[in-house]
């Protein structure tokens, strides 16, 4: 298909099946990889292989860093007895790019959806109550999107903190309805925390 | 800017410079590639090291292989006394997925440009010459886009080829004007060539 040989096609038809990729874009960046001369696929590859065998998931929060607590664990400046519930990793991200929140963090892994028959059990919701318990927190920020599965995920945890006492709050203003977290500008994100309202 | 540490973040900035990335999909594709527990990055990135190491441009026609000579080139069977000439590799594995030449090719390696001063010593268009000095050539087909650049370009090359006596034909019909040629279905370009036209 490419004429290039089989480990170029290869590693074409790897890179065209990531997420946003297709064929003629992986195309353009192997090509373009292969073309410049200072070995930039080559140290992208080194990269990869580096990251590949020390990313991992934080066993508290579901961070991906490269311990196996992440640095936002780590950091006693952000024990706020605050925890930002996110739906996964990249929702994390556009919150921290938004530098308004100072606690710490709770990744779900998805959202509760009975059409894909995600279950309760399939988050990570009971790691989430075990941490109400544990640490001295005081309020819980439901960062989820503005869909049908963020809101029914945000409800079915705030009724499963209910008897913790804890707060749950809600991001409230500037998340547009049927709006994912990962899409909005910094200053939405940043107005939406502000804004957040008592669950 | 990604809070996953470091060499992570390094990884996303170097993906988002490439062609047709930005920062939100290259997050999104070492995310999944970190998440993914069957070591989709540690192949990737092998796959990666291997390409960059072999990698190169073919000695006679300019693709991209890993051998000095490309399997094109190598291939008797396409020693048809037709050269095709096309402006870059990704337009030759266009070509190629149409099926409809059996000849073998020519990279210019860019478009003449007054804008971007790029003469004819700066093209791949001296050893085109000498190709068809020394090889048994009949017909020179000029695949080149329907643009100001591309249509400058294959006027050049059938000057410097009109004392040669070779046949310099061009894609016809079925390249939309200002038309890149990567862009172009399987479909159109073969039927381009099918009624490719005496330059
Ligand atoms: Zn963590
Ligand atoms: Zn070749």
């Amino acid at each position: 298909m490419a004429a290039g040989g089989d480990e170029i096609e290869t590693l074409i038809a790897a890179m065209a099946r990531l997420p946003g990729l297709g064929p003629r874009s992986a195309r353009r960046i192997v090509l373009q990889l292969i073309r410049k001369r200072a070995g930039q696929m080559a140290q992208l590859a080194a990269l990869m292989a580096s990251v590949a065998e020390n990313a991992r998931e934080c066993l508290v929060c579901g961070n991906v860093s490269q311990s196996d607590i992440c640095p936002i664990c780590e950091n006693p400046a952000r024990a706020s007895g605050e925890i930002c519930v996110v739906t996964d990793v990249a929702d994390l991200w556009a919150m921290e790019r938004g530098r308004a929140f100072g606690g710490r963090y709770h990744v779900l892994d998805g959202n509760l959806s009975a059409l894909d028959e995600i279950g309760p059990e399939d988050l990570r919701i009971p790691q989430l109550v075990e941490r109400i318990a544990e640490e001295n927190i005081r309020e819980v920020i439901l960062a989820l999107s503005a869909t049908v599965e963020g809101q029914t995920t945000a409800h079915y945890i705030a009724e499963a903190l209910a008897e913790t006492g804890v707060t749950v709050t809600g991001l409230a203003q500037g998340v547009p309805i049927g709006g994912e977290l990962d899409y909005l500008d910094d200053g939405t994100i940043t107005a939406a925390l502000r804004a957040r309202r008592k669950f």
